[in-house]
């Protein structure tokens, strides 16, 4: 892999900050991880498996992904909860044009505010693409793959 | 972040010793991974988001460290278990005066000796300050910070 | 560690790409990853640490553990599911002749096809040995250690 260790580390980091900007409810500064027309989707791997577009979040640009966020905000309700992602195996696959294809697996657990219950909520896999901008990466694509058919209850935040 | 990758990976090797050293019950070799006078704190993310000063385990020194393992080891009565680390999202986020401050993610998988019985125990965030002493990375304060309001049954092992 | 920060990325890779490869069920990929008398063996905790030679998974190279894999796309029958790992805490912690000492954990999320149903399968630690063969590592030994007495129904895939 001639890609150079700094650049590995910052992509590596980027992921990381996705994570922690969701579990520390920042959810306003994912969006600037993202280009401006960034896509962000979250889709089961059965559905993928079989070539069904059916997606549980799909949008196609910071903007948009600050929508949902706002959304959530003010109109959404649901039980108090938070996230705790695990997220592991961080590997570049590929690279074409300075764009990045990078893999890596997550777990969310997620924790009720009401009796401090946890679970795991969600595992699957992070299929994105990366690039930098003036030494900047952001994801260009963020596809979050989950392993189960269906996703208990409501998928309140972004995983 | 100007921040040498060897000094980064000083410090990724460092959080991933502790949970090690935990994980082969090697709990003596906890205390020298704190410098002199280093702080280590297990409180919930509950307490912590409403000031409440409430820990389940608060040492201040390495000494402090050293006899609650002593303690552990002679005095406690409980059902024979060990602990299994997942350890994640390592990041360097800010430095001041030589001090990094460190958060990476976690949890501890619990399995029961007498039946083999697994289950996750603990989820949360460690938020570590981490310095140099002589080229080794040691924690000047490092804040467990479990998600749960309550950590069921009684935690007698350091997280 | 005097370990290059290369050599160490590219002992990390070969552990995830071990992972990732089961988890996107491309098991005939995993025999390339030993090296070619390399040995991988999956025995609990409790059997080492009691000198128990019992393995439930022992192949003592490539071409065995290639067999394996086939017999398992060919004559098993068993529920269809998919795993997902994480890996994390991967330290090199020794080094002889050229032969690298390597430990991390890893927990391993069982999938079941039918009804989505997700729940921790195994977790446990890797107790590996790696060399480099012309640039690339390559397992010379890789113990899968599992902290449950037992393994919840049958073993399919490897860890």
């Amino acid at each position: 892999m001639p890609l150079a260790e700094a650049a590995l580390r910052a992509i590596e980091s980027l992921l990381f900050e996705w994570a922690r900007a969701i579990d520390e409810d920042r959810l306003e500064a994912l969006a600037d991880l993202l280009v401006e027309d960034g896509e962000y989707k979250v889709a089961s791997r059965y559905n993928l498996d079989r070539g069904l577009p059916l997606a549980v979040i799909h949008t196609r640009s910071r903007a948009q992904l600050r929508d949902r966020i706002v959304s959530l905000r003010v109109a959404n309700i649901y039980e108090a909860h938070h996230y705790r992602h695990l997220v592991s195996g961080v590997q570049v696959i590929g690279e074409e044009g300075g764009t990045y294809e990078v893999r890596a697996n997550y777990a969310v657990i997620r924790i009720m505010e009401h009796d401090g219950s946890s679970a795991i909520f969600s595992s699957g896999q992070y299929r994105d693409r990366v690039l930098f901008e003036g030494g900047t990466p952001r994801f260009r694509r963020r596809h979050v793959v989950f392993d189960s058919k269906a996703i208990d209850t409501l998928l309140v935040y972004p995983l």
